[in-house]
């Protein structure tokens, strides 16, 4: 694919869309996710940055006319190279920034896809509610990109729904067209649940452009315990013991013995010497009920513990925030996946991704959502050694397998985009049920080419 | 379509699942669903009782190959005739009763299609966890058409999270073969979610045989307030001010005038006579923590009602269940839809189910999920009166444009079955890539013909 925008393009989008909505190809930040901490980035012919579901539909009516590729692109904060075009056009949502209904009382909001996430969360907040899925980077993500990959985060809540909490609303399809496939009522079960295939589609079947989001009441209080054990097997087996004995926890956090290194030395209390796992939980709740939860929490996660604290919530979650970038900060370079697998196999998971590390002479570790059994696993290199590099990626493919063996998945969160493309180990005919719908939206294969499937 | 089963067909079809798995079409059991209060009745040429998902597949590529049609089939409890065959097999899930795997300490189970609703809440609650969906039927019910369906009911629980709680296992799609679409992982955005997409596909899209449940610990205790109110509007000001409020209820009804005076009698407390409309909310938690939240409950239902009573919770909920009966003995039959609106429309549509009634001469009445804008609107008649049952069916057809009209949709529940069909009133693009996606998975147009699409 030539990278040379041709003059008829920038010409025609830029009567659709405006001329200052019509970037040129040199436009670097558009065309690289996260992973450029591996070395990944793209090109593309322009970058188009519409300003309504309409634009939207009007370019990528265009682009489909003329055969050429649209790659939707939302914060650039994904991890899988998702949003990273091989050509075609860029349609980013950074314009969309519509609030297209906010409705406190009756705890919902829909937004449009390029509303940032932290300003979801913040908005929800300011009226006594909570957004709760909480991905990183959330002061630069869409909350369009993270419903096209699913991203969750931490679900600081212990009343949060999540596939409920957020619905797309209104996507645009091929040819150019856009539909509401999701409204604000809760329940709606007289079609097939297209809104709920979109999401997690990761831009192949169509531009999410809205999502309906719901809301819960904002609970008064929110306690975490963090709970450092000697090893990793330890501090599973306090995960499920805690589990086992029926509490609810808001937040389900783990670091193992690597990402707790990195991140020992700004953790905002005093870690243990011989701490080499770390489990973080949350209670939430009236202050009462939290305050009742913490204490069982703090009991049940005492078992086998060095320490168990309960530190002060928002220094804690700042520092939770920053341990992707404690991470990437230890070699310049990493390759981060994110497994998941049964909540039961998590030690497996956990101790495979060192192992598979260590044969692969790469230094590595992970961290993540414990309650959902979602692992950030992780290979740390330098970017500029190839080797290394090359690496991280058969290591990564090994972690797939291992992934799917235990009965999880090579994606909880990220998508697969470019980067894990191929790495899903399919049934031959669940890949094809796929790849025919993939077909049915998306005739002339234009849509976000080359990721998922 | 011919309703004589042919020798051949017995013959192949017993030598698959054993000649007593097979019965003939005079089992009229198999024939109906509750539209037969509504003089609904369907004909098969035999009906299936295979008991493996093997059989299921074996059975189902037989008819594939024979080009006959397969109507699946759970409970039979369902409201919209998805159930009810004109022709073809009944596949029936009856014999599917294995629980595959429980997890009590994990919160989790895979069942197969063919266990009882009322035996995963009984199983769940002996081990201290609560499976909190439960649509009305639950001895009758089958998990496997609760999932086809995706009926929830009052959702008893503050922590619920439907979408996730159940989840697709396998399935057995065309030719004929068992896919395994979701494990026990909890996240997976791998592939398209089409386990999500077969939720609420009411049999058209493959036969589940299998699926995973999300269990929760079971709260302390769950304490209902009921709540009287002189007419609609101030019951849904009541409601409304409630979420305002911020107070997350487990659970939240309503009977409206002509439910309440159904199920008056029965009701276990007293009644205030000038009651034209009741709303029963639970409060859920531990003890200190669901008295609280009753507490407020009480007081924020309190704002215009003639009174609010705290009753006993089993005698409650039992009296709750028998609504759908009570009412259905008013005149012998009724058309019971299950529209479903955005929360702040729930009055319009409950003032229009009487309206409406009112002018195809029709006594009417509703009650519902209020939380989730959810009304069983019906109409009642006696069954022999065909002037009545078509105008039932007039008046139904009015409140469907009416509900998509107000934002929602015809069904909220019970799916569109056969009774609803054609009733969704889908933009056009939408209908077309239903069709298409049901062309992927069905390209003969075999599975459960005549519904929903």
């Amino acid at each position: 694919v030539s990278t040379a925008a041709p003059a008829p393009l920038l010409r025609d989008l830029g009567s659709i869309v405006g001329a200052d909505a019509v970037l040129p190809d040199s436009t670097a930040t558009y065309l690289r996710d996260a992973t450029e901490a591996r070395g990944l980035g793209g090109h593309a012919v322009a970058v188009v940055l519409p300003a309504t579901s309409a634009d939207v539909a009007a370019v990528f009516g265009w682009c489909y006319a003329h055969d050429v590729p649209v790659v939707p692109r939302g914060g650039g904060t994904g991890f899988a190279g998702g949003c990273v075009p091989f050509g075609g056009v860029v349609l980013a949502t950074d314009r969309l920034t519509t609030v297209r209904a906010f409705d406190p009382l009756l705890w919902r909001m829909e937004v449009e896809a390029g509303v940032r996430t932290a300003d979801v969360r913040r908005l929800a907040r300011e009226n006594g509610l909570l957004f709760p899925p909480d991905p990183g980077a959330a002061e630069q993500s869409h909350i369009g990109g993270n419903v096209a990959t699913n991203a969750e985060g931490p679900m600081r809540s212990s009343t949060a729904s999540p596939a409920h909490g957020r619905r797309v609303s209104r996507v645009v399809v091929a040819p150019g067209e856009v539909i509401a496939v999701g409204g604000a009522a809760r329940k709606d079960v007289a079609g097939l649940d297209l809104k709920s295939l979109l999401v997690g589609s990761e831009g192949t079947l169509g531009v999410i452009t809205a999502v309906w989001l719901r809301l819960i009441p904002a609970p008064e209080s929110a306690l975490p315990v963090a709970a450092f054990y000697p090893d990793t097997a330890s501090g599973c087996e306090a995960i499920t013991a805690t589990m086992g004995s029926g509490i609810t926890a808001s937040a389900l956090e783990y670091l193992d013995d690597g990402a707790l290194a990195a991140a020992r030395r700004s953790y905002p209390g005093s870690v243990p010497e011989a701490a080499r796992f770390l489990v973080v939980a949350e209670a939430d709740g009236s202050r009462d009920e939290a305050e009742r939860l913490r204490t069982e929490l703090v009991e049940a996660l005492g078992e086998g513990a060095l320490a168990v604290e309960t530190p002060e919530p928002a220094s804690l979650w700042r520092w939770r925030d920053g341990v992707s970038i404690a991470v990437t900060t230890l070699r310049g370079g990493k390759v981060s996946e994110d497994i998941a697998v049964p909540v039961d196999r998590l030690e497996e998971a956990i101790e495979a991704t060192v192992e598979v590390g260590r044969r692969h002479g790469l230094e590595s570790l992970s961290w993540g959502h414990t309650g959902d059994g979602n692992l950030h696993s992780t290979f740390l290199l330098t970017r500029e050694n190839v080797e290394e590099v090359a690496a991280a990626e058969h290591a990564a493919a090994e972690l797939f397998v291992l992934a799917v063996r235990l009965g999880g998945t090579a994606s909880g969160e990220h998508g697969l985009g470019v980067v894990k493309r191929g790495h899903a180990h399919w049934e031959p005919r669940i890949e094809a049920l796929q790849q025919e719908i993939k077909q049915v939206f998306d005739p002339k294969g234009l849509l976000n080419p080359g990721k998922k499937l």
